[in-house]
């Protein structure tokens, strides 16, 4: 039987670390109810709690994760309230995560096909923490759907309509050769983030990333362009611009915290 | 043939962390002997050496464990003096340790099956390092476990009682509502997690976890009951109860060890 | 079909850290276009840029990996160059790696059968970001060599004498009972880990290693040998003499950096 050779991965997203056993518990649920799973850490390291970054890094990642997947977004701190357990078919995959606003790129990118609310006690452990519906609620969800269930047999339909929406930093254009984003979060190393998409700023021309201060910054190939300490704006790993310090923290430097204006300008 | 189509999985709790590659030996020595294999890292960030803390975390997460999964819980201080390796059954996993009461609670809580000191030549690698045992002995002993041998193939049996036994901090019933637990270990963020169950503390009555100092701590639903700084007690994402300060570490607040009695009463 | 129900496991070791979403990219490349593959992580935490630690992690953990495993190597700081990304069958694995000296340890110790430059645009994702081979280049490459395809068909044959080799500090005998070899890499705990094999230091014998200043430290079976603080030689976990200094930082204490020359002597 092909489907059962073959079953979906499952993607796992969440904020827990690797220092628990958290992880650990929630793939255990998942490999009991269905064992041929893979599963996928797809990161444990979101900055805890941060729901809009988890959102960006997720709608990023999307294009990399097997087709029909399964993906567990756990970034909830609203756990134990009364916020919604969804599940919802977007982009090629389907996707389990509270209802607040983890997948609000996903939803905007993709769309949404089928949307439910995750009630159905069959699909999720009959004695459900508080604090843990990772475990609890998501995992065993996530392996039902693996195992074949359908998505609609795990609650009610829900309008996707009615999801919570983060208001994430866009990207607009202002005008021929000039687009205006935003700053989505800092990384490890103080980096920031941007909202506005690589691909913007074609490599046969000179772009300059400016800041909410008037500092305009030459988008460069690589660290190496500019000297030890200095700020540079380039193309980073997310697929988006990003504006560094040579061996040093831009976040510092600039003091510039989600959500403020950058522009990008043709030279 | 069904037996291989879902071999039993094959669950890892180390002291090793991940910044070296000895978790990854032991895995590319699990998926040689027992290619189809999955294998769930419960943690490797058990702090070193604490064979009490880790034989805490493996029964709590026991339930969340697949049936009939191989469990390798390697905490190991006395790796190469004259400790034995055992294998044992119960709570219907199956077990390979160091002989030194990293299964205490596992066989307090689910008695013991089948037991056997791990000796078979064949079931071990033929060189074994002195250092290395999680890899050289227990690894391969679980991968033949997984591909299907019994577990009195590794060697001669044992009795159960002769297997090594912590003084794990337990929880005794003083009087009605009235409950003597003790204090197990602090987690990264400075809280104790103490031995007294949650359930005693039904969420329909009202309780306080007494300090040895006297100090009486109300349980509260969460953090957010109490101002920043300020210590409170509540019901832990281990099952068990806790005490902890918002925002800062209890541990350093109480000054409080293993082992240190602390009461639950019913106000 | 047999060999689809054992595909080869596929082994990543990177510098990426587990911080981010990027191993969990490449994990998710390799599941589409290969659903079956057993992946393990070997390390994630290779010092960054550092090619001559990976290649001698590499070579050490060799041993413990799968027979017909497909190894993934990237430390890449050449990343978005001319270097070549290669393809070598060498000690009865599979490796893909940039051309940058990280197999140097593996083609020394295992000679290389056949070796391509990964080129043929059928593997590899048709658009590739600048700085993420290992998600856009060497994972794709691995999963189809996992799904059956051969290594030769990933791109045009090379001299394998033409890849890249780093020097690297090797041992060699000076006379009888002495032999010469460097520091490879410090440890996270500022261990130096040298390149003299422990199996030449025969534990029927007595020995000492001696540093370039002169010190002679005695091989001994265990720190515990030792008072606090002073430092020792002992035989480590990588198969190699060490020298640590009991909860301290030898590279701290003899600020040795990697390559100085190390003797073993027999006393």
């Amino acid at each position: 039987m092909h489907p059962l050779q073959h079953p979906p991965a499952v993607v796992l997203m969440t904020d827990f670390g690797t220092g628990d056993t958290y992880v650990g518990q929630m793939k255990g649920v998942i490999l009991t109810i269905a064992p041929e799973t893979r599963i996928i850490d797809l990161t444990h390291a979101v900055t805890p709690q941060d729901v809009t970054e988890g959102a960006f890094l997720l709608e990023r990642a999307l294009p990399y994760l097997p087709p029909a997947s399964i993906v567990v977004a756990v970034i909830d701190p609203g756990v134990g309230t009364s916020r919604r357990a969804i599940a919802v078919e977007a982009g090629g995959r389907r996707f389990l995560a509270p209802d607040n606003g983890l997948l609000t790129t996903i939803l905007d990118m993709h769309g949404s096909g089928a949307c439910v609310e995750v009630t159905n006690r069959q699909y999720i452990a009959p004695e459900r923490s508080r604090t843990f519906h990772g475990r609890d609620v998501f995992s065993p969800a996530a392996a039902h759907l693996a195992s074949g269930i359908a998505l609609e047999a795990l609650g009610p339909a829900l309008d996707p309509a009615s999801c919570m929406k983060l208001a994430m930093p866009g990207c607009t254009a202002l005008g021929k050769g000039v687009w205006e984003g935003g700053v989505i979060f800092s990384d490890r190393f103080g980096n920031l983030v941007t909202s506005i998409d690589s691909s913007l700023a074609a490599e046969e021309d000179r772009w300059s990333l400016v800041l909410p201060d008037g500092t305009a910054l030459p988008v460069q190939e690589t660290y190496g362009n500019v000297p030890e300490g200095e700020p540079l704006a380039y193309r980073g790993s997310f697929g988006t611009l990003e504006v560094g310090v040579r061996d040093a923290s831009a976040i510092e430097r600039f003091g510039l915290s989600r959500g403020e204006r950058i522009r990008l300008e043709r030279l």
